[in-house]
């Protein structure tokens, strides 16, 4: 398989990338991999691997640059990398930047599959029933009833296909689990739901997102930012919490030694080293975005996520579900 | 202070509504104090206290209970109660029952303050600031940005005079800081938000909800219950976790032993008991809408609320800054 990295995109860029893809290169020697970057962020790179190529790139499209930039900037890293997916120079795209160019540059240049008016970017969720997914994550802020119905089937076959979730149950994310209960995209997308032939489950709430009970939850990119962001940042401040109280004393830090192993599995439950790639849905082309944060870890890992969705044929299997 | 309760409504109604007019009863014996329920819900109680008076109705509004039947209920707890407001017989109601029930009581008897076009909820949340207010919290699903505007200004007078929060910093709930980040709703909320005279320090997202550095967060009621929802379970499920791995062998029990008052420390940080009531902002009157698992403790609190709102005379400042 071929893979090409946009090394210039993520909060740790380009040293985490460059160290994933070099950590990949080592473990996959049968694999083709395409460092696409500015010249002078391999400058100090002494020979690369064999199965490593570096392509030049001439500008970078910034975390939080206005998407409508894109169009200026074809000689950034993100849209030569995806180019050479759309030239077949490359089977998929690996980017830690900013997911709206990504989005875009995989829209423009990959084109959308048939049925999929915006693609989505779908997020494997640590529940205390194993991971489950949730689109869109954050791709769309406004949807249509239709958009959710298309992210419902494609999220179906990613859970099928990569989660190993046969005939995938399906939520859609509101606020009571009554059909009437909702605003007026959740309720026209129930009624929606309910014809578009999938395990369509009815109506959760967020406050079933970690609990489980579904395979895959659909909701609207804005609410599924807010629900995300908003477990994170409880997660955070309680962990803060309980790292505050157990260090308060002579006590209960002993008491802490005691429970560190059991606190550190949760932490691991939770870190983002479990979630570090979504492939973008709705695109013909294999893109997976990487958080921004990615380390090297985390590349590895949305690589062998980009080898799975070759492997399984999964763009093929998305556009027959739409 | 006459205070009339909806006796029905609520989880634990009418055994807990009642066990908490009759704690207040005994604590504020200057307050007159209304049941208002089936007969058959007091025919145990012995003599009720001399400030406490019963008023019978003939039906109750169940709590999933389409909010439309209520015209067809006019003798429902819930409108009964919120009619002695109304006819001057009652400072203000307090209900544990269907928010949305006790909302469309509200604004069709009550009616709504000029220039809001629907009453809004706002919560009272445990941030690592201490309390903050988010609204809507859930009453209205679909908003328009001329409505966020209201919630905002209603938002700022309940934070400064419930809160004791001086010129409240006022946020927007989006999916990132930046002002071009959004759905449309909240990009056209932003612009008038920046001309709506408050103290508006743009978007937030929902990582900061717990975190803080905003007195009043401001979003849609969607967003809002997805937000609030997706933190009490991620919570409950993190707690969940730490349970059982504080509890997976001897070394652990030992050390949970160490660290318990921390733990009910942070437990009770997050419990309800903290947060019982909330006024619904934007109708002409006192109604205080609480959890429907509310307890005894929950219903005396919100009375507390009840009293404050009077005492300031709360309402009146409301008109103003609308």
């Amino acid at each position: 398989m071929r893979i090409a990295f946009d090394i210039m995109g993520g909060d740790n860029a380009p040293a985490a990338i460059i160290e994933g893809v070099l950590a990949l290169a080592g473990s996959s020697p049968q694999d083709e991999l395409i460092m696409v970057g500015l010249p002078e962020a391999v400058a100090q790179e002494s020979a690369l691997p064999a199965n490593v190529r570096f392509v030049s790139c001439g500008s970078v499209m910034a975390m939080d640059e206005d998407v409508r930039n894109l169009l200026k900037k074809k000689d950034s890293s993100i849209w030569v990398a995806t180019d050479l997916v759309k030239k077949g120079e490359a089977d998929a795209i690996i980017s830690a930047g900013s997911t709206g160019a990504q989005m875009t540059a995989a829209t423009l240049l990959l084109s959308r599959l048939k049925g999929c008016e915006r693609p989505a970017i779908a997020t494997v969720l640590p529940t205390q029933e194993g991971g489950k997914l949730l689109l869109d994550a954050g791709a769309n802020a406004d949807c249509s009833a239709q958009m959710l119905v298309s992210f419902a089937k494609m999220g179906a076959v990613y859970a099928e296909q990569l989660l190993d979730l046969p005939n995938p149950r399906v939520a859609l994310l509101s606020n009571g689990t009554e059909e009437h209960k909702g605003n007026k995209l959740t309720i026209e997308a129930h009624a929606l739901l309910k014809e578009a032939g999938l395990n369509f489950i009815g109506n959760k709430e967020g406050r079933d997102i970690l609990k489980g009970g579904y395979d895959v939850m659909v909701c609207d990119g804005m609410s599924g930012n807010i629900a995300i962001k908003s477990m994170e940042g409880a997660i955070l401040v309680l962990m803060g919490m309980l790292k505050k109280e157990l260090t308060s004393s002579l006590k209960t830090k002993l008491g802490a030694m005691l429970v560190k192993n059991g606190l550190s599995r949760m932490k691991k439950t939770f870190s983002q080293d479990n979630n570090s790639g979504a492939p973008l849905l709705g695109v013909k082309g294999i893109s997976i975005v990487c958080h921004g944060n990615s380390d090297a870890k985390g590349i590895v890992s949305a690589s062998q996520l980009a080898k799975k969705c070759f492997e399984h044929d999964f763009v093929n299997k998305l556009a027959t579900a739409l």
